[in-house]
């Protein structure tokens, strides 16, 4: 029992969850620098950098390029918002949590929202998207890069294509994959994207990076009715982040610190390192778990997203006892499954910083273990002999984020 | 200049403005702990507590108190959208630059808003609210407790007073107030008040902490409109921070972890102290100012804000020459003033760890040299002898905040 005016003592956990992931001790930092004013002209060219870093995550030559002051569920708003007006129809693809909260954010502007669903645990097919858009005058086509509630990765170029056909925007959600899993913004002509600070960037939760291209601002400019949000109003926020730098709202200072160490960790290792650091962990993961007996839920392995791994809960396991018991008796934290799939899935993120050899090897021990305690019977050691196999076969990748 | 790749090195302010006002070495302790995922029963436990300070910093056994994961006009933004329905009537008191934004926030609900207003420096006057909501059916009557554009303070009775008398809630937005000026959320009868983290409690930017009652709660429950805002949404984000912590969305568990730690050095000193040191601070503060000739923008006593004082930048003085050299030379921040006021108006915030003897006649100092710099005749020493002078009167308080 914690009593509420005890010191802050938080335990130090291993975060294996599809977010937050843990934060490289550069992050923590810059996190606790002396705070300066937002309008401190230190720190107004300071937003300059922060800004081209940025940029060079995204891979975008985007003007508009800033972090959210909110978490990244804010940036499916802001990115909705700001385009849609009432009497607007728009495509979102539905294929598991935080796509449907698209649709639903995207509902509450008045909009007609179509969605185009797929059967958790695959990709929407964008010719489903072209038989719902027929006909009708669509604003944009929304979808979740990386789904992070079924671990679901789907591929952009037949979204932009069908978008295109539509006369559409293309609004994209990398929260699941931005710096884990190749993006490049400009390449695959996205018109919004963005991201959240505490997934594969690993900087504390709070900010989501976003970027809009010229024919968002074209739209902004054009819009007949002010934004719904003032918080999240982009035509406004930009007076901020733009090159007035004029007050708009108070932002997160420490997490725009943290936020700057974190990209220059991702930029110094590279994206494409770190791709293939995520690849590589996740195929190990992978290895181990199938030779553990374990099911992954995604069945097509062209579908998988590389940050979160999801699989079926083995019969005969309680699936949140065994997570509690990581959890307690080795301060690992995995995360089960959402809504339907709440008793049935367990979800492994291997997301930015917590994406380490050490971290599949620990936790493919720790889960053999608390099996074998439920009763489950397995070949003792399988599992880390497959992961340790799979790193034999790969390209060695520096052992992690920022060491 | 700065280059986008190079290390973070801020420099490091005394932050004399309105807000963010400078942290403890305490709270950027707490803020760079080890963060922990966002359904983690330690966290979830841990959130319990950071509820159980902030209401007594409200002063409210309100059930429904948490921060905003966003900042202060974020406050703004979840008060008004929740309360509002399409086809309302609302009030808002209008007496600078942040109650005109609450005013601005409402109107985007499709709510008609009537603006009550007072000359920027005064309190808008009850008796006017009365008029204007005469005969109409006014949801909330709504302000700022203190005005951070101008410097003023509103006393509250006279509001209540009226939204009874039109049967209407009262909204406050206590941001510039809360922990620096005397307020009791439950014995003043206010039903949604909201503040910001980086003000007199001072936390780091970025969070919001709201209370609303039991009038509220039901309110919520018979909307017939979804709000308009997914990410502000009370009626879900409270099943986070209600008793099932369900998850609606990361908050950012760093700035939690500061805004608790900052609570409990507020909550440590006490309130009736906290609110004596800012006001002996201001006293002095004036004094000073007085005593250098200069004068203050709000020229009633009884209407000035203690946690922000405006004063009117002398005649001769380039008012953003004298600030940027305080800035480079001294690293002292103050503000200046906003729109029309910009050229005319400085702003001295004393708010929480800024609230210190040492800072008023640091700055006293500071401003004398820089004033006398400019051509300005003074007599030179009077502003910190008075200041000396108002301390020697005044029953002594603890230095500072978390000292």
């Amino acid at each position: 029992m914690i009593n509420p005016t005890d010191e802050l003592r938080p335990p130090t956990r291993l975060m294996l969850t599809p977010g937050p992931s843990c934060v490289s001790p550069r992050v923590y930092r810059a996190l606790a620098s002396p705070i300066v004013g937002h309008v401190d002209p230190w720190f107004t060219e300071f937003m300059g950098g922060v800004q081209v870093l940025m940029r060079r995550v995204f891979q975008t030559q985007n003007h508009i390029t800033f972090p959210i002051s909110a978490s990244g569920t804010a940036g499916i708003e802001t990115a909705v918002v700001n385009v849609l007006e009432p009497g607007d129809e728009a495509i979102v693809c539905v294929n598991g949590t935080f796509s449907s909260r698209m649709a639903d954010i995207a509902e509450r502007t008045g909009a007609k929202i179509h969605r185009v669903t797929a059967p958790f645990g695959r990709q929407v097919d964008p010719q489903d998207v072209r038989a719902a858009g027929q006909g009708r005058k669509i604003k944009f086509v929304g979808l979740a890069h990386g789904e992070t509630s079924t671990g679901v990765l789907s591929k952009l170029e037949g979204f932009r294509q069908v978008a295109d056909e539509l006369g559409a925007l293309l609004i994209v959600d990398s929260v699941a994959t931005l710096a884990g899993v190749p993006l490049d913004v400009d390449r695959q002509r996205i018109d919004i994207c963005f991201s959240g600070s505490q997934k594969a960037i690993s900087a504390p939760p709070g900010m989501a990076p976003i970027t809009v291209n010229t024919r968002i601002e074209d739209l902004l400019r054009n819009r007949k009715t002010k934004v719904q949000s003032w918080y999240f109003d982009l035509t406004t926020v930009m007076n901020y982040w733009g090159k007035e730098r004029t007050y708009h709202h108070t932002p997160p200072v420490s997490l725009i610190y943290a936020l700057h160490e974190a990209m220059r960790i991702v930029l110094e290792e590279g994206l494409e390192a770190s791709w293939e650091r995520h690849r590589q962990n996740q195929a190990a993961l992978i290895a181990g778990l199938e030779a553990m007996g374990i099911e992954l839920f995604v069945r097509n392995p062209a579908d998988r997203l590389p940050t979160v791994t999801s699989v079926v809960i083995p019969a005969g396991i309680d699936g949140a006892k065994a997570r509690a018991r990581m959890l307690n008796e080795f301060n690992i934290e995995i995360a089960g499954g959402l809504g339907d799939f709440k008793t049935t899935m367990w979800r492994i993120g291997l997301m930015g910083y917590s994406s380490q050899r050490a971290n599949v090897l620990l936790f493919l021990d720790v889960l053999e273990r608390v099996m074998l305690d439920q009763g489950m019977k397995l070949p003792v050691g399988a599992g880390i002999a497959a992961a340790a196999e799979s790193y034999a076969h790969a390209e060695p990748v520096p052992v992690g984020h920022g060491d």
